[in-house]
């Protein structure tokens, strides 16, 4: 991925807070599997947060003391065993192999591990 | 992951097509993580599917030959270069390191990689 936030004091906490554009840089050999993203789709983007600590099993959400100190899997704290991040962004242009997405607070530099459309039945169930 | 769906062509596929409960079964040294787990929770979780193909690109969806083969990076095809399931459940009732979630569509078996909370703000999002 590249994105102009540098590192992860840079990076908002989530996507809707403001954070920047960046682009989905696919591999050619993954090519095939990307050739369908559009401009307007919705989709998630999974990413591994490698400089995520591994070792964190408690947080205090959004990094904040004041919060109480909460499992990570009730969170969406970088710091997790396995530290997938969860992104959901809409695509706003394609180029090649290079897909713009609105709105996602990974830092430049981070591997994309997959990207999925967003379902109908996701969006609309509370 | 405990589920009585016992292989991939019992699996529908997705969630919401009435797939069963299943069981998410932690272990002891990420139990901390999952402390915060309770009753009526939303959560994505994250699987590693693990008897997916991971050299194939483009699918015709849901197996239908009558669609038209797209890029899997458009489709939620188990068959991916990353082949990570994403599944959005309801935590239905928690009994020490085992969690019981609402229409999970993987099969007995599978890994679990993460578990996250659905925010507000995705939830509302179209």
């Amino acid at each position: 991925m590249e994105s102009p936030l540098a590192d992860r004091g840079a990076a908002p906490k989530q996507g809707f807070e403001g954070a920047p554009d960046a682009w989905l840089v696919f591999d050619p050999e993954v090519a095939e599997g990307a050739r369908d993203l559009a401009a307007g789709a919705d989709v998630f983007v999974l990413t591994w947060l490698h400089r995520a600590r591994r070792d964190v099993l408690a947080v205090h959400p959004r990094d904040d003391p004041r919060n109480p100190e909460t499992g990570v899997f009730s969170t969406r704290s970088q710091d997790r065993p396995n530290p997938i991040g969860l992104h959901r962004v809409r695509v706003a242009a394609v180029d090649g192999l290079r897909v713009l997405v609105r709105d996602l607070e990974a830092f430049d530099g981070t591997p994309i591990v997959d990207v999925k459309p967003v379902l109908r039945e996701e969006a609309d169930r509370r």
